[in-house]
């Protein structure tokens, strides 16, 4: 089948570009003795998951039991939960897992490490646990360095739990590598104090997990970091190379879409939407349109209805025409892939495979 | 099972208020003898298209083919796609559907009129089409009397299809009850132009379909309107109370979420980010926030990430800790929908049925 036959709108991936950005992320990690946990929210799809592990990641990385549920059913058995596992219902479902699986989850409560605790003793099994730390994202994980030995302390005293070491996510990081630079003076600060107390109070942190897309190729640069987890780099998107972690030639994953009515002057319509790419505005630059238009620079998608891309062609030298079929780049990628079921794998106009999104919509 | 033994982050809807919706809005429509044709998008459940039939809907709308052939599935037999039909695979498609179904599509362009005109004659079938006039939201429809007469007639003369009339939608509608009243005003003068042009002309208009929700309660306002398609007003959301179309215990859908971590001081997480509201914002007040937390008005979502929620509580005098669960009103509830396999319905704290959200992701 040809791309050209698929009807739209149909998640593309490049597979030639795929594998270059596989290759490009497990050099970097290897050249800088980084372990790759791959963030596999980006395309929840076990068979990708093993590619990654196949090009060199240690394991994997997913927000939601129920995804990490997918990926060993996929036959993935290292598995990191990057996500607080909250209530008793929660921790007995991660029991059960780690009667299969090599899991360790991130915490940041004493409330969460003890409902942990308590499940995974009953069921007999172990799971392995970070501690997080906030660097100034202010979203989850503690603020200092006194405050995680505290909490490290507590969950190595509880049954059933592995202390591992720990985890942050520095997801305030600017676009501008600069800005991100000057960032880091102050999170290697606190890393340093970190590194310092655990040292001396006598705890081994035998993973410290860092790292985001943004920075992904900066994670050498934090002190002590030895575990990145980016995930966007798979694929990438308008928002990573606007953070310059990628050029477009890099960006692996397109949507492609029809022109369904051109009858407004200066408009066209394509048929997706904000049920197709997700409302993720864009984080460089002017922080306009909702996606990229390959074909055409000066198109502008500049409002989403819900099965509706309105582009701005004002601009535009094209000729736009009901049926045209148009390439588009999100602005974010894991989004826009949450919202579909399947994605088609290609090379040039081949379509090679089809990928059910297995761990879409596992929002438990 | 009650409400308070499901896993988070869940969807609920109040049985008692979707009920008093459905009636609300046939009782409004019965009154102005408009006809209703609601938009199943909100929901994409074919159960709740029944019950929307049974309150007295004339038949639904929908918005993809798709989303047509799971309704049709669900044994709905009267169904407008309003959305233009693009492409010979898509039009095959539509055809092969009008075997069944009594279809009717909207489209503003040759190009879609004669493809889907080729495709039901060679399957020896009929569907209705109504051309579709662009009132000021720019986006669909052509923009003029003239226009929309040229299109009529050629719709017209096209087998296989039966010209009904014109659809619009107004979605450039504000969201101040006097700033709607004074667009309404253009676009009656628009709608005087088309109804004299065409009945000169002595092309009959069995069908003139309007409306939105924002003004769901306005639509016997349109001149020669005689059906509505109404969408959200079944849960409503945020936006509808925004915009007076709705107040808060009109509100039927809210998520459950779980606090997973309170350690950033003045913050408190949920276990509900893009991937469980969508990112759209509010289109009302100061634009602020992606949802309304139903136990602390206090408390503002702020910001999401793709699993997080990231509530600022810092005028809030509620004590919030790990495990407490709270009770979330989307801004827009359509995407929040589609981000899901399944809805409870329940009364009170008692979960009375699940339904699968069957429409989900047919994006084609």
């Amino acid at each position: 089948m040809l791309v050209s036959e698929l009807e739209t709108p149909a998640l593309i991936v490049d597979l030639d570009v795929m594998d270059r950005n596989l290759s490009r992320m497990a050099d970097y990690c290897r050249g800088h003795q980084l372990l790759l946990r791959p963030h596999t929210k980006t395309h929840k799809i076990p068979e990708l998951a093993r590619r990654q592990i196949d090009s060199g990641a240690t394991g994997i990385t997913v927000a939601k039991l129920g995804e990490a549920e997918v990926m060993l059913n996929g036959g993935i058995t290292d598995i990191l939960i990057a996500y607080p596992i909250v209530g008793t219902q929660k921790a007995k479902r991660l029991a059960k897992l780690a009667e299969q699986a090599d899991l360790t989850v991130s915490l940041d409560s004493e409330e969460a490490a003890r409902a942990i605790s308590e499940a995974v003793s009953q069921q007999g099994v172990k799971v392995g646990v970070l501690a997080e730390l906030d660097v100034g994202f202010s979203r989850c994980g503690v603020s200092n360095e006194v405050e995680l030995l505290m909490l490290a302390r507590k969950i190595t005293s509880l049954p059933g739990l592995e202390f591992k070491g720990l985890m942050f996510f520095p997801g305030h990081f600017g676009v501008v590598p600069e800005e991100r630079a000057a960032m880091r003076v102050q999170v290697n600060e606190l890393l340093d104090r970190v590194l310092d107390l655990f040292a001396r109070d006598g705890v081994p942190l035998a993973i410290v997990s860092g790292g985001s897309t943004p920075a992904a190729y900066e994670g050498d640069l934090f002190h002590g970091v030895n575990e990145v987890r980016p995930g966007t780099y798979i694929f990438n998107d308008r928002n990573t190379v606007g953070v310059s972690a990628a050029t477009l030639d890099d960006c692996a994953l397109w949507v492609v879409v029809t022109v369904v009515s051109t009858s407004v002057p200066g408009r066209a319509v394509i048929d997706g939407g904000s049920k197709t790419f997700s409302s993720d505005r864009y984080q460089a630059g002017d922080g306009n349109g909702f996606g990229l238009v390959k074909e055409d620079r000066a198109a502008e998608i500049e409002r989403l209805s819900e099965e509706h891309g309105h582009l701005n062609i004002q601009r535009s030298e094209r000729k736009y025409r009901v049926g045209d079929r148009l390439s588009v780049i999100p602005n974010h990628v894991c989004p826009t892939v949450n919202l579909h079921d399947e994605i088609y794998g290609v090379r040039g106009e081949r379509v090679e495979t089809v990928w059910r999104v297995e761990g879409r919509g596992k929002v438990r």
